[in-house]
């Protein structure tokens, strides 16, 4: 069985050394967010996933959740009730959510940390809060005052769960198909009536209600994406005053059957004139279902790390007790029958592999956390608004390469324990199982590619590439003449110019032929996520030296930096080539010759 | 579910056109080894693999296979057996089997496209008779006289099946350290005591016996890999005249819960003083384990090439049928409600690196298989000894890059099913956790990586290279005029004197620092690999251009090539960047930094 120990030190580092986020919460007026209050919370947190959440992870692949056809409901594996009972008596639900709802009004970034402990600690139980942060976010923003006074209170708290109803059998990422339908009763709400797959918590055991918040369209909607609108659908209905009553016609049809996070639960929802009320505007729903995709989105991209950093720490510990042969520049542990794997050169590669990718998507992803903060809670709106583009710009790449670099992650951590990797009792297996659901759900990698390369570069003369280029040319030219930085400073100014210049051409070419964005998309985002990577790890050399972080603390950031730079950033010459090749070599193929 | 068509016009090509096996087979003196047997062969082989196997791979994985507790059997999936009896009863096991011992006497080429179809239709069946193979080897090569007798018939006719029984809890690498015992009885015979796990087909219904081929020390062995002998030890003991007496002090303890190939069973067995006879000198099991090992390793990477080419399909399949938004120039099929996603450029990627590196490999396999026949065939026993040294070289290559590229293949297959390949029903999430083993078995990639750069470079000063490159050499000048091949040559020539300079700055700096071999060796095993397939796939041209195939098929090889040079070629300037970058980054780190 696989186990877990929150990375308390790396987040505690990133956080508080590299992000100086003490700094930026007194800045945007979190005056309760106090290095105290902080650590306790990361303490706790910590205590939460390790000892409640950890256990309950193989049980959870190994009973999974059961749907009883008769009556529609779904039981849960055993203890993830119990858990989450916990979870929301300990006010985790609502940890960065606003007071007014019954949060505890901690900063964004703060959820961060919590997210990636619970999930490493338990992937598949982190899916049913995970989504009703979503829910929270599009009322929020886009429902009646009615509807947050009677939703917002039980979703903050965790009482009740939300949901995502957007794909159907036919459609996923083309929205514009959807053929669930909605007609307006004679009372204001309106009756459901559709099928909607791949819904994540969609029926369970662990709250007395759940929230659906689904994309249908009225009888006057225009064609296409124009015409989605957003409702929300309780499972048992509610009256405006917040009274609850029947059971909602709508349930649970079937349940998948999938490779991995088989403690969570994939639904078929049917709507059988289910009664909802809209939220927002009419045929607008598809722009409050991108309030809750981002927010979504980044979640998904905390998984990603999350299950990379438990198969780091199980590969290590094997690497270190698993003897076999002898280091190739002679014994290294004479005294034992064989010295530990962790000797051989390439069980290091794999290692340090991980270890990098996962060190530096943490920054990655808890940069994004500040950025919420400051696009909320900055004074100035010019600064406001510079980071919610930024956020922006950097969502699909923190989505996309923590969730295919968790691929790679657990796929080299299971490697590390040779065959027993392929067992299930060892638990490296199932990681690897969960990890492939992440680049799929909440937009596949090809999705957020072109999210990248499309609306957030081309559709924006690359305004959140220009933010970010400037951040780091901040940071080089602050230590141009920093000798003892000069390895990482040269490599990463030449990377970013090629960035730069990268993007030019693509845009250049893209004026031409449109299928030039889509051509180059994968490996430009995969360029922006080595370049940010190796960024983030210059910084943390930078930031661990003057940090009070042990010496060896400082010299594994160093170490593993100059393993970045040396062996992973390099990968940014075959992604540089793949897109300098242009469409030609994927478009010139006739259909028909796919198959010869 | 996924399906499975027989690559049958392709496997054609890369036989006749590519390969010219005709003409080897003649000079061989396969003279029954005519055009129309073998296109029978291939024809009938298809048909098998299609209609008898195929449809048993959903039902393999669903149901598994189950040990009795009490009794030690284990019953396989349903249909396995009869399946199996199909099998022998089409003399597949014997197809290129020598007719001496009940074979076909087939050129050995001729069993890698048969295999691949198996693999294919059904990897968890394949692995029953996969092992007989080795067995068999090591008994021609290593047994003695009466023990080819007794056992030899019955495993080519597939009436019994081989295992290789190495590994041990503590062991898997390092077979220096095994407990295995063997202390001689009275009749000449030995006592085999000790537990061997990860026993493919150890226990089984399938056949009325089953030859272990068990490696264990004898009492005066000295220590480490060189007091290693090897023993047949089978089921239902035998005498030396082939009598079949009582059941054999050996079962079957437990077995894995393993990620995929749940229709194969992998056993833990339980030798309790079994009668086994010594193959070949004492303590020289090691070398004669390392004859079954390179068959094995060939065999394994063929089941790289059937994942791949299945999930190949499965995907293309998909990507016509799934109608999902439009093309970024404008609909293509615009009386449909959306495009198939055939026409997303990421869609296209993903297709395409599957196809060329799968019908690269193709070649890479079919041609080690050549290269076997001529070593045991050739009249000139210098090229005999070419053909050994050259395919020595390549079955590492072959090993990993192959089980490699199906874990990408069968990734990027899934990955162009959205969601969807996550559900258990499509059948891609199944190809995945089967493609996950072929990395691990027949050893990791790792020790492939180690066997190429150590012992088959290192160790040789670059012979296999040498040849390789001679071969290479010879294709790039009789082609350096021919301008509508310059797209190729020119990179070819390229990368190849790259290799070769690489080759000698990696054994230059080994000279000083051990750790170098160790350091370089996974990136120089897919720069070879890389480069190994530039070189089919220019050569692929060549030959489509030259044959008898559809101008759409010749298009298609060519366009397939251009698409590997322009987007996967290119991954050899990462490879050689982290070669280049040394040992240093993997080794400076102290052990107890890798936790920090």
């Amino acid at each position: 069985m696989s186990t877990y120990r929150a990375p308390l030190s790396d987040i505690r580092f990133a956080l508080y050394d590299v992000l100086d986020v003490e700094a930026l919460f007194e800045r945007l007026g979190y005056s309760e967010a106090t290095r105290d209050v902080l650590d306790a919370v990361l303490d706790e947190a910590a205590r939460f996933a390790e000892t409640v959440l950890a256990p309950l992870n193989s049980v959870g692949d190994e009973v999974g959740c059961k749907l009883d056809s008769a009556t529609h409901d779904v039981t849960t594996p055993p203890g993830f009730k119990a858990a989450y009972d916990q979870f929301i008596d300990g006010g985790w639900t609502g940890l960065t959510a606003s007071p007014d709802f019954g949060g505890q009004g901690l900063p964004h970034v703060m959820g961060v940390p919590l997210n990636e402990m619970v999930n490493a600690a338990n992937l598949a139980w982190g899916n049913f809060p995970l989504l009703s942060h979503g829910a929270v976010e599009a009322l929020k923003h886009h429902g009646e005052a009615w509807q947050q006074e009677v939703f917002l209170k039980p979703l903050v708290e965790g009482r009740w769960t939300g949901t995502m109803c957007l794909t159907e059998p036919h459609c996923g990422t083309d929205l514009g198909l959807l053929k669930t339908r909605a007609e307006p009763n004679a009372d204001g709400s309106y009756a459901i009536t559709g099928t909607k797959i791949f819904i994540t918590a969609g029926e369970h055991d662990l709250t007395d209600n759940i929230v659906h918040l689904v994309l249908a369209k009225l009888p006057d909607a225009p064609a296409g994406a124009k015409g989605i609108s957003l409702f929300v659908t309780p499972k048992f209905k509610l009256d405006r005053n917040g009274n609850v009553g029947e059971r909602n016609a709508l349930h649970c049809g079937s349940i998948e059957h999938k490779m991995g996070i088989k403690g969570s639960v994939t639904c078929v929802m049917n709507f059988d004139g289910a009664q909802g009320y809209l939220v927002g505007q009419p045929h607008k729903g598809l722009q409050a279902m991108f309030t809750m995709m981002n927010t979504a989105r980044l979640g998904v991209g905390l998984q990603g790390i999350a299950l990379s950093e438990r198969a780091y720490q199980n590969a290590l510990r094997y690497a270190r007790e698993r003897l076999q042969t002898r280091s190739l520049s002679g014994p290294k542990v004479p005294d034992k029958p064989a010295d530990p794997i962790l000797v051989h050169p390439d069980v290091r590669r794999m290692l340090l592999t991980v270890k990098a990718l996962t060190e530096g998507s943490r920054l990655l992803a808890l940069h994004a956390g500040t950025l919420i903060d400051v696009a909320g809670h900055a004074d100035d709106a010019g600064e406001r608004e510079r980071a919610d583009t930024l956020v922006s710009f950097l969502t699909p790449i923190s989505k996309a390469c923590q969730t295919e670099w968790s691929i790679e992650n657990t796929y080299n951590a299971l490697q590390c324990f040779g065959g027993h990797g392929y067992i299930h009792e060892h638990g490296m297996e199932q990681l690897a199982r969960d990890a492939r659901i992440t680049t799929l759900y909440e937009g596949t990698t090809g999705i957020q590619a072109l999210d990248l390369m499309g609306r957030k570069t081309a559709g924006t003369q690359a305004a959140g590439l220009k933010l970010f280029l400037a951040e780091i040319e901040a940071f080089l030219q602050a230590h141009q003449d920093n000798a003892a930085l000069a390895e990482f400073v040269a490599p990463l100014r030449e990377k970013t110019a090629e960035w730069a210049q990268l993007t030019r051409e693509i845009l250049q070419r893209a004026s031409q032929d449109p299928e030039e964005i889509g051509a180059a998309s994968y490996d430009y985002l995969f360029y922006s996520g080595y370049v940010a990577l190796a960024y983030w790890w210059a910084r943390s050399v930078v930031s661990a030296e003057a940090s009070s972080h042990s010496e060896s603390f400082k010299q594994s950031k160093r170490e593993t930096a100059q393993f970045y730079f040396a062996r992973l950033l390099p990968r940014t010459l075959a992604h540089a080539a793949a897109i300098r090749s242009g469409a030609a070599s994927l478009m010139s193929m006739a259909d028909e010759r796919f198959g010869t």
